[in-house]
């Protein structure tokens, strides 16, 4: 038997580890991080048992390289997602810690 | 000896080989395909030599899953691109060809 | 409070969202999917928690293109993977079903 | 009228562009990177016009983070790529430069 908790951080699980790997290595700088946070909350609100998205991505690690733009790295996510199964909602955040994108699971509700 | 002719069609071609390995698979749907147009357009633009860029998503071929979405593929790029070294202006493409995604070069100014 | 059962779910998740999204679009043919699998598996035992993975690729599905090699595509995967947390493992897999690459816990020992 | 150094320049950019945005993100270390230089050299193979295409990652970028990996950054990419049109052939790269993964063409035969 496997829970809707269990279920639910599974289900949060993937979206965080999707995200990861389909937007770092994007072109980036703070007059276009709005827009690909946007891009973020959008693609990844469409996909199974997600509730709630929000994506903010720190504006401070963008560095310019001498091509005055910077590349969006891992360490740049701020994110909380909450995904839903059955009656259980799971929240699961994705934050830099200790030099590392950590991904873990708040809580349930 | 390189041109700028054949430098311009360099740039175009990372250009457009970055979007479609960067973006493809990402999950979509007519109502987001919007965001997505954006946030592509702003991150390639922000490279260098680029002096303008379209984006444009198929949005007929957004078949829905069984979940209500789609998933980014090749086959929905409609992009145009210029690219600029020295005084040339290079016009290169990626469009759906015979079931292919092809990327082409248009033309220099 | 959160379970182990949880955890491990959680990290199993991540690891089958990530290896989507970050391969999802390379160029494939039968003859370099051994390769790619092997390219799979080693990046993804290096990340926290995995215990085991293991990654087929359905050569069927490989249709040629024009140019005789096709595209990694969701539907194309068959992957099992174990990732353990204190003294909990779980097992989950991606697999295609009713032609959606279903993601699914299968259980926990 | 394009000419086939061009063409060839372009397709090389199509390329080196591609595998920048494919792979970047990818956990790896010193003791997977021979795997995953010999996936990426398959699959770059497999795409039109490529007649040549040599793989290495710097092992010495490979610094691990608190759980024993790496990423894949753009910075360790050295890329030597030759792509054939009619009788042309280009050569071109992707190297780290002052701190910035330049691509560039190196000539033509």
């Amino acid at each position: 038997m496997i829970t809707d908790r269990e279920k639910a951080a599974f289900e949060a699980g993937i979206k965080l580890g999707a995200i990861y790997h389909q937007f770092v290595g994007m072109p980036i700088a703070r007059e276009t991080a709005g827009a690909v946070e946007a891009a973020i909350e959008a693609a990844t609100g469409l996909q199974p048992c997600v509730t709630g998205i929000r994506v903010r991505l720190n504006r401070d690690l963008m560095v310019s390289n001498r091509f005055g733009y910077s590349e969006l790295a891992g360490k740049m996510f701020d994110i909380e997602i909450t995904t839903r199964v059955g009656e259980t909602t799971c929240r699961a955040r994705m934050l830099l810690e200790d030099d590392y994108p950590m991904m873990e699971v708040i809580g349930f509700s």
